[in-house]
């Protein structure tokens, strides 16, 4: 398949929607990025590149990186990770915190920041301190992706933890009902700071060549996780990697998606290609606007999904 | 692929937990089916069908119907479908009725009783009556299935219908929030009875061959539903086929499923084949046990999955 | 203290506001009521009656009902009454069915709707049928007042019927969570029909003597309930007579209340009097907006009230 | 009424049941207070004062703090405090969080924990920093209750401070939904210190005197509130005053109460005494056992309650 032709065409598709969505309007630094920005990177089980646009401006990728902690713990943990976090849906935002105190503090998935900060705290107590947690990550990330310049943007870190208030009112909730090990500002220092990692589209194309290579990471020629695992990630990313709207994501783009409030998403179809895009406009629930877009129209085009 | 011989291991592995599991007590009818049965049937994209066990043994699909129903509404009203009802993950099972009253009465997806009771409701009105409408889906699923020996068991319907207090509650909940336009005792009935309609393994496999085959149907030789919806059929049972389980069987089976109370699962490799696994003993979410079993195994073994 | 000259200086002061308010919208026969309509009747416990405006005028007591079938109730089943009902009050209503799901189908009180279809259910039980159930209560309702010609507003039940979806639904759940022991349809009809009962401001205000009284009715000169007894249902009336506005109620007025969407209230000062004021124009929360001027006016100018 | 003769009685017939109930298990200061206490003071509208027991021993009024950090918010802001907090039973403590997120941060009242933070971070406003309000109010404290030596448990004050991560969780939250002023650490300080003062039952009994005599303080012989708000305060108390046991306290008790986790409870009878009893025991609700048997049978002994 002539993939950079497929992105060139789309690409122009897209041109004239580079801009539209609305800004990430809950930190000051997300809120300031350059709206008409679009790229995306293709990367290819046998490590081609592809990439079109911006694909090589790093971007804040926000929650994306709950998929390299949940990764890091899977590995380092195995199984015990389910004890403490579950593998469903969340249903609506809106009674995510009726549903800790339900649910005796266990969070639906590691993708909710509920459970993101939950699978923190198991590499805080894993490497016995965040600031230890943190670095393996980072060096986790520049390994996967090939590139030792990935880095902690500290401004948007410093404008995260001073907007925190949600984020605290939950880890002091999991911290009343059993399931927070350490220190609520330990966990959240850490947690933000992953966070806060800037990326391109480019090094996370490649950084997920093992969700779509049976755990194997290809820059590094190193097994990351067992096969199964890999099918596990990319399962938990189906059902719920786009918060609030993973059913549409199924439904309209048919591949494992997970996606960041600072317009990333990355997506994989296992066995063929690792794909991220980003464009920092997004539609109401968060999600990259243009971004869904291309990962549907790609879909469509080379008719490649999982169903 | 040798899939007899496949099936045939997997039988004889699973055979000495035959009859392990709760039986459905919520009506009598299904309570008293012999719990020491199993069968199996898988069908390729090219019509050959493989069985094993009980595999010619009709059983009660209960909520498997719901892909039926769903099915023919796609066909009959496109997607109006997705105004009166939505396409997400529900969350759990606990707090359903807080969120029909949340969100005005649309039902999170097709899947859940609340949405198969409005996507029923859309039938009833788009035939002109609920009778109509169900003879409709009859016919539907004996041409899918290619046997016109289908039909609906009569005392599990009046067992149903003896039975539907919770039912009830959620189809007058849904009229008071303004989404449902026909009376709630037809629509009810005409639920009931296609939750009450018999299939074998075989049918099942059969007649889901249009959802690996980009919505042809091989029996009938029609296309039955846009590639397009074929594939978000797909999406839907992976996110939402399964209760408050989806994520379970996505990360355990990584295949589109559907399952009902009755022990029956259905499940697709999109371009490669469709399997119905079939046993009454039931796990705490209301799935069967070993048929989740039989299909976790046969995606492990076969190395065959959507991820 | 001179009642009719505060009564009527009350009056005066609210005529030109008689009128405003919202007419209660759920069933025709309630929006078609004359808004232009105002009485209050205030019966010591002396037995001397005070009246202005539209005192002797029938109108629908709805909800006031409850007070009425809870007190039979008791009187009947004693303590047993709150196995299955609540004495709490019950937060928001956009949560009730959540509650009883959390709560087992225990009702939080008598006076919102779930709870006092319970108390019918115990009525329906206590005296074999709903029919025989409610001949009770309309003779006890008509003894208590010293009225025979007490009855129902068969246009108003007619329509109650017609209109009950929410009240269905209610009703369902609690069977489906074990705490409802007739059939459905017979504790609606039995529940519709205490609701659609027709009395005037005087016959209330002379019904409710045995609150002010420790349980003796004077108008039939027998003891109904025990003094102890008449304390709880005033208790309750403060903290659970007036839906999600108890509080506001207790805040403004200072007496235990029970209010209807016909527009009537009552309110009792035990050892003092009972007041019953009308007017059809609700407020927000569905009590009358007249009305509960008309008490807060009553306590600040006589200084009279509970607290 | 010879009050001395009633109290004595009661004592008497509560003797053997002292060091009943379960110790407060939050904070390890609480729980190891010694169970075996017990203590009345009631003070009537003419300033005499009637004790049993452990009367002038001083212990940890926690919740019951709030009554009077209510009335200084009221004192200083009138009816603006309304703006920001409700007058409404709160329903189960179980879906408070949800509570918080449906009505935009407003507490439902401000007698549960997220009302009462609320009220303190007004007085932290008010008084330009949270240091200066809480001299402020231990200030009028010592007032109500003529006695100087009224002070803060800094031990049980650390205890709180360690084990708040519930309230750190409320906090954040409700400054998530913009209604906090000040900073979470600041406003939590503040609402702990004065949760944690000591005071015994007589200078509670004592300091409560303006809720019986329509706003006037004896002690201080000056009006503190309005007797408006003094009416408001003690139908708060009702509604609101005893967590979600306050439909029970209402039907057993029928006095406004108000009660704390240190097992402590004031009652007021408007226009004749305040009571104060303590125990440190608790039921189910964290109410002190004996307190409340105390506080039923000196209402049914004495046959006065406000209904």
């Amino acid at each position: 398949m002539n993939y950079q032709h497929i992105l060139e065409s789309l690409y122009e598709q897209l041109k004239p929607s580079i801009g539209s969505g609305a800004p990430a309007d809950y930190i000051p630094e997300l809120a300031g990025v350059n709206q008409a920005q679009f790229g995306l990177a293709l990367h290819t089980i046998d490590g081609e590149d592809y990439t079109v646009g911006d694909a090589d401006t790093p971007f804040s990728i926000q929650s994306i990186s709950k998929l390299f902690s949940l990764t890091l713990a899977l590995k380092q943990l195995g199984n015990d990770v389910w004890r403490r976090v579950g593998r469903e849906p969340s249903g609506t935002a809106f009674n995510s915190l009726l549903q800790l105190e339900y649910e005796q503090g266990i969070p639906r998935n590691p993708f909710i920041n509920a459970g993101a900060i939950v699978v923190t705290d198991m590499l805080c107590s894993s490497y016995k301190h965040g600031d230890f947690a943190l670095d393996r990550l980072l060096t986790l990330m520049r390994q996967l992706a090939g590139n030792p310049q990935i880095a902690i943007d500290n401004e948007v870190l410093q404008s995260e933890l001073n907007n925190s208030h949600r984020n605290q009112a939950i880890a002091h909730l999991i911290t009343t009902l059993g399931n927070l090990q350490n220190p609520v500002d330990q966990v959240l220092q850490t947690y933000f700071s992953h966070c806060a990692i800037r990326m391109s589209c480019l090094d996370l194309a490649k950084a997920c060549h093992f969700l779509i290579d049976r755990g194997f990471c290809k820059n590094s020629q190193q097994t990351l996780v067992f096969p199964r695992q890999a099918k596990y990630i990319n399962a938990l990313m189906t059902t719920c990697g786009t918060y609030d709207a993973a059913g549409e994501f199924a439904y309209r783009v048919g591949l494992p998606c997970k996606s960041g409030v600072g317009g990333g998403i990355v997506a994989v179809l296992p066995g063929h290609f690792s794909v991220c895009v980003w464009s920092p406009g997004l539609d109401n629930n968060g999600n990259s606007l243009l971004g869904a877009q291309a990962l549907e129209e790609l879909t469509t085009e080379t008719a490649l999904s999982v169903f």
